[in-house]
């Protein structure tokens, strides 16, 4: 299978999970403005969860470049990760409902963590293939997922802590200057 | 990132935008000729929606034709125009539900006017990068900016007039003879 | 714009509405064989409209196949298009409900009108711009057209046979001797 | 119509059934620990569906590429696999709220069987076109059609039983050992 197939599938899938989202977003149940504040907190979890989405179809084109022809292997390690990719509108919805809850929020981390490995685990099979020295986008990548495990323990404890967590290493992912993928 | 794949991705989320906005389109609890009124505002503001992203999608392609590489700061300035078009299904949703109903009304006006404001920040950036004098396309950008402002202040008032504004410049963006971008 | 990517978008599009259709489907309530058929007539309105959708994805290929070059004027005629396409979930659902009920089975056959409707102002606008004889395409177009109005005013009257003429019409644009476009 | 429409239709439709899967998995009740792991068997039969669509997108692929072009019987034939395929989101809701129930397990392995049945005719109607042996492919697909048959009738006897069936066949297909087609 060539790449291109690999990364048209993807960016199709990529494409529905950051707009179905918006479907699990429920329009307040009254006309107020005090309505539309009770859904705020659901809000900023889209708008965190839809950056997300958008920082992981930015990298995947960035490691998909570096490629030319893909196997079996590469098909699930990919597969792999657009199925936790998958999670992210079921996780966004219930901490977005429940925004002070502990096990909503952890839940929300163990969904960014598991990306992140999974992440790892597509770059590091895609530098077998091509014989890279695999050491290419792990230092980012490690940091994040040490930093999504710190996130999880803190949500259990002080659910706020884990969402400021979520905020943060978006932003450092955003960041030009630290390069997509180093 | 070549120019093809942002364009590929863009009508991808575009298209499932469009079409998802369906889901939120209730069918009638009964089975009379008077239930199916009772849903005909939401079905007009549906129809309304329908053809605004139809008019964001024509645009978004004039737009691009200008160029032929676009890097990172296009990405997610592109990114910032899908978010705010991807909450039209959610707006549209709400105030589809209570037409009458300033809040709403009022809200869908201001994630039309954040998608002109995107819109314009996506020309402006593409000008940058291709040295072009950012003049154009913004006039008929601008004078929306203003309307929907206008109908944001007029939905808080009197509801009907904001969506007056809304379907005028609906009907002002497909006039063939003011131009895509002009 | 291309050709392609009108092709491409409307792909999308319509890839989007067959999928979509199966979330209005509801599961049963109970888990038994009864309350499984008790989904029947949804499910085979579902079937239907899959097929209906499928019709119309094939029939849109053979009738772009035959221009180069679109304009804004074959970009909105296809929008228009999409438009009613895109109410075939909607009234798919309702008529699924409530199959014995004539208002929901008489609009479905609306929609089912007004897709044909476009596809026929599609079909005339592609050869106003290409130069053909504008002959093509109407027949079996103007049959299907005369058969839907009927089965409107037979649904109001007894929805079965409504959906019989439905049925008999999704059987006629399957007959492969009939030709794509003829 | 050339391959490669039916194919960017096909991982489209594919796409979307593999994602949309989720908005079927509803968030838990509560906030709890128990809650989510009230939720489990939905998720865990909603992995397993992802890991069969996406086997089905992987030997979808594997079976194209044998061909050069597609004509209408491929393109009905495809749309028929399509179809079956579509219900699997539908399917794994009922199965995933129920799963000790025999009436929805065992129709989850009504459709896995009616796909593989749908995936063996395309592949039959793909030689027939190209002048193979009408050989390959079918072995694994036989083995595959006798066991998801043998899994509905143990699922209306013990759903567990039918659920391990599903399970072990994922696995079997999976095995790159096995060939993807063969």
């Amino acid at each position: 299978m060539t790449k291109n197939r690999l990364e048209a599938f993807s960016d199709g899938v990529i494409a529905i999970i950051i707009t179905i989202m918006v479907l699990e977003l429920q329009p307040p149940h009254g006309t107020n403005a005090a309505d539309l504040a009770g859904v705020l907190p659901g809000w900023l979890r889209y708008a965190l969860s839809f950056v997300y989405v958008g920082i992981y179809w930015v990298n995947h084109h960035a490691l998909l470049d570096r490629v030319a022809k893909v196997d079996g292997a590469v098909l699930w390690t990919n597969l792999h990760l657009l199925f936790w990719m998958s999670l992210i509108p079921w996780v966004t919805a219930w901490a977005g409902e429940h925004p002070m809850a502990p096990v909503p929020v952890a839940l929300y981390g163990v969904v960014l963590l598991l990306c992140s490995v999974s992440f790892m685990l597509l770059s590091w099979r895609l530098d077998v293939e091509t014989g890279h020295a695999m050491a290419w986008g792990s230092r980012k990548n490690r940091i994040s997922i040490a930093l999504y495990g710190l996130a999880i323990v803190l949500s259990l404890w002080y659910p706020p802590l884990g969402a400021l967590i979520h905020v943060l290493l978006a932003g450092y992912w955003l960041m030009p200057e630290a390069g997509v993928l180093s």
